[in-house]
């Protein structure tokens, strides 16, 4: 299998955004640390491939191994080199790099919403840092959340997706975030979306797709749980 | 001028690593905002071009406007773009993603970095959430920096630069952050690079770059302060 892709077994995390393309373009993979580790997978795998990275060594998980040997680390930089390879990206220049600033604007708001529950010690848990998760959640769900959606729903206005007449990883990634937003913040959300139908009709849209209906009715898509990002705790929202 | 740049004057924060490659690429380039207002620039300047970037807006600066059309936003985008087209990035599409995957972990240091005087509410004033800046900026002194400087210091075992035996708008990036966290975290960032001296090694090859050098000596670079990312607020290093 040309693909492998290492990421925490358990939750969704970075990860889902690399596997909702590779599922979306129909590419066979290996989803490494869920396999058997009699098979050679589970997380000591990953763990094992994340320190012998040479020559290109990756941060942190998710990573993509190709064909056994390239790997490619950093979830946007990952799915840059696959919607070019797999047609969920513009094929010209000008295309492709908006498709990338998009997934990197999708990126900071996944990243704010991490940081909901992890406000001030990233390796520490949540129940560790709780007044402060409420105070940084509360600003989330006011200010930010509407500020970004109200951003795609502006990029919406002139094309059915969000760089032009095809879906690209960027889509299926917004998808992602709004139903993991929709998980962890339900009645901000609902508050949110209804000011940007469009982004509304997109994330349903990519639900839709064949490959993704069928995908996210899988085992092969984690549920959502309070290991992820998105987590569902309900004092955070509101 | 094919390049103008849009990015808020007084302070670095993420356009300084654009200007950074601008300047070694020594290519011209437009500084919107921080020119004369009665000569088209100015704060001014940059939000009217932030409220009418069709056909691609920018979720926030700082953005590159090409040849007065194209408009290209997030950083490590734009970088993408510049890397390639002026002599910052292999040639090649394997080096390209590695060192855009470089950048990338460089970014998430720099958004970390900014957190620290941010943990809970990015709209509102470091002074109103200091205990919770105290408490983020002591788990990424011992931890978070120590653990990015040594991914970087595992990455130049091999090689004089980031991605192999040419300069790239990676090691531009990562000069800029080592700088920047010793302004910020002099007494950490001391310890830390204790432990990468090939960090510190390149960093200061970075900064004896000829048009680095004349660029940090002039008066287009900012000097740190305490409006940018790295800010020096003595309670926060130790």
């Amino acid at each position: 299998m040309p693909y492998e892709l290492h990421y925490w077994p358990g939750l969704q995390g970075r990860g889902e955004f690399i596997r909702l393309a590779l599922e979306d373009a129909a590419v066979p993979y290996r989803d490494v640390a869920r396999a058997p580790s009699d098979q050679g997978g589970g997380p000591d795998a990953l763990v094992e491939r994340l320190q012998t990275g040479a020559p290109h060594p990756s941060f942190a998980p998710p990573f993509l191994v190709v064909d056994g040997q390239e790997v490619l680390g950093q979830t946007a930089n990952v799915l840059l080199f696959l919607g070019q390879r797999h047609g969920l990206a513009p094929s010209d220049d000008v295309g492709r790099l908006w498709v990338n600033q998009l997934q990197l604007t999708i990126a900071d708001l996944v990243a704010e919403a991490h940081d909901t529950h992890h406000p001030v010690d990233l390796d520490a848990y949540y129940a560790d840092q709780k007044p402060e998760a409420a105070r940084r959640a509360a600003a989330f769900r006011t200010a930010r959340i509407p500020k970004f959606l109200g951003y795609f729903e502006r990029v919406l206005e002139n094309s059915a997706w969000l760089a032009g007449s095809a879906c690209t990883y960027a889509d299926l990634s917004l998808f992602q975030a709004v139903v993991g937003l929709r998980y962890a913040f339900p009645a901000a959300m609902a508050r949110c979306e209804a000011k940007t139908p469009r982004v509304t009709a997109l994330t349903a849209r990519v639900a839709a797709r064949p490959r993704v209906a069928a995908y996210l009715a899988s085992e092969r898509r984690v549920p959502f749980n309070e290991t992820g990002i998105f987590r569902r705790y309900p004092e955070l929202d509101g």
